[in-house]
């Protein structure tokens, strides 16, 4: 057997192994003369393919991989729902990854499918992530990529969401008419796009309907649950008091419900609350959460639905697809 | 190089192939008699072992499996964060699989773990498996298999449980206390030996407490959500009327709390409710809702050490290990 690999070949030709690599496999990004020299080379310095790399490399895994941030949110929950149903009746499997709202953790878990583990990726980022270089290697090493509710705007690929800006909007707008005059806003991100596109909503909507905001009115809370508690409780209880709050993300709704506990708050009296949620205890808790409801399971099938015409057809133009599926505004209680 | 392989040795010598292939890896499960036969004939015939299978087969792949029925509920999404937290300081990636309930699907993924995927397996089994030829091929697979929370008896392996039985004799027995005369309890299979452990303690209170018990007071509720409405509401509206509920699993406390709220029964002072729950949400329900608390994280973690301790240690002897962690009745006013 010769020892010649595909260092020797680049090397000896001036190229890149990723350029041999790929005119060895005929992919059309490399052009004919550049397959043809490499081929030449190859055939006379009686070049084998090493087996095991190659078979590792054409090895289709019959997995699609789903990063997420964390699965006790319900929207995440539902999402893999309606991502699974796709998934079934393709054959295939779906393997969850979590990153813990951790940067590093979703480099590292990206960094692993470049093996190929997995034939195709369905994420949604979590709130650390300002970089996307990760992202754009995976994509570069022709693992289609799927991007669902949280998604990176800089980059072009497929994407899923709602209407974030519009749902902010309304949510807004529906405390302002029950009267609120002092509305904030909790957040969770300063990177996060859709929770900015919220935000956006929310400011517009206060502009619309000539209401002042203050800086202490778009509140940063934290990953941290307890720590979450003490910044939402120290907001409520500084001038000027809210009566009306949006909460852009299902987990800060138990910490707010406690904090009015806590300081005597009666909702929806002293403070009206519109948050985006897909809990299904929303209708039994005390009160009944009114909510922003986001077509979780829908959005699930809608971005699984892609990455597999990605799979199926190599010509799918998988950079220039959007999908954008309309939350629900559903009144109870706490608005009224 | 040789054409043999393990069959033609097999063949020759009249064993089974795995036997072969076992003593060839000088299994301690062959006699050291047959090892030599074994080995003899190998190096008699020139045989060479296959290097891809074999490297496939050593492969470590640094990523653990844990297998659950389901997300939505808290009990599971919390044990997902124990069992990382473990694997994290392992330097290993872990993978989550659903089986939505669904016995064929958990048979499908587990044979796909065969292949070496993953280098060990943390299980709840679904709600329909009553068969455990699936889970006994991947332990003679040599893939080590930790059960959690929902156990197969049968099996010897790792088990990680709490207290059920215990847990569902305090449940029964609070309400007793609290006055309760007809308390029905809540089940969602007739298999799941978690859930009849926690009906044995139910069952074993009522009669300690020389109250009666028909036997429409065992409800057993399905997998779909909206036929648990129908099915709590039928035995809710039929005598002799029930003032106590023991729920089994937390996803059943949303359709009680939701026939209760139709039917116009007041909770607590028409009926009573204790609820097997890890919701977060258990303190802003209307009613406050009282709880048995798992020890979800800590079982998590506990299952994960006693993986990783078989991955690391081969004298380990994980048949043997079983773990059990109290629960916590927390009372609130749903049964006060």
């Amino acid at each position: 057997m010769s020892n010649v690999t595909i260092k020797t070949l680049a090397k000896e030709l001036k190229l890149s192994t990723g350029t041999v690599s790929k005119a060895l496999k005929d992919s059309h990004e490399i052009s004919s003369e550049t397959k043809l020299r490499v081929h030449e080379l190859a055939k006379k310095l009686n070049y084998v393919v090493n087996p095991y790399a190659s078979s590792l490399r054409k090895r289709k895994s019959k997995t699609i991989a789903v990063v997420l941030p964390e699965v006790a949110d319900s929207f995440f929950s539902l999402a893999i729902n309606g991502i699974e149903s796709v998934a079934q009746t393709k054959g295939y499997h779906v393997l969850i990854y979590l990153t813990h709202e951790n940067f590093l953790k979703e480099k590292e878990i990206l960094n692993d499918f470049k093996s190929g583990r997995v034939d195709g990726v369905l994420i949604s980022v979590t709130s650390e992530t300002k970089d996307s270089t990760h992202i754009c290697e995976l994509l570069s090493s022709d693992v289609p990529v799927v991007f669902f509710d949280r998604v990176f705007d800089d980059i072009e690929t497929a994407k899923v969401t709602t209407n974030d800006f519009e749902s902010g909007y309304i949510a807004t707008k529906h405390l302002i008419e029950k009267k609120c005059k002092r509305i904030i806003y909790l957040s969770i991100s300063e990177d996060l796009s859709i929770i900015n596109k919220r935000m956006d909503g929310f400011k517009k909507a206060l502009m619309d309907h000539r209401l002042k905001m203050s800086e202490n009115d778009i509140v940063y809370c934290s990953n941290d649950e307890y720590k979450n508690f003490d910044i939402i409780k120290k907001r409520m209880s500084v001038n000027p008091k809210p009566d009306g709050i949006i909460i852009s993300v299902e987990k800060l709704t138990i910490p707010v419900y406690a904090v009015c506990k806590e300081l005597g708050l009666k909702i929806p009296a002293k403070v009206k609350i519109v948050s985006f949620s897909n809990l299904a205890s929303a209708f039994i808790l005390d009160p009944a959460l009114t909510t922003i409801t986001q077509p979780a399971y829908k959005m699930g099938e809608a971005a699984a639905a892609l990455l597999f015409k990605a799979l199926e057809k190599p010509n799918f133009q998988i950079r220039k697809q959007q999908v954008v599926l309309p939350s629900v505004l559903t009144i109870r209680k706490s608005s009224l």
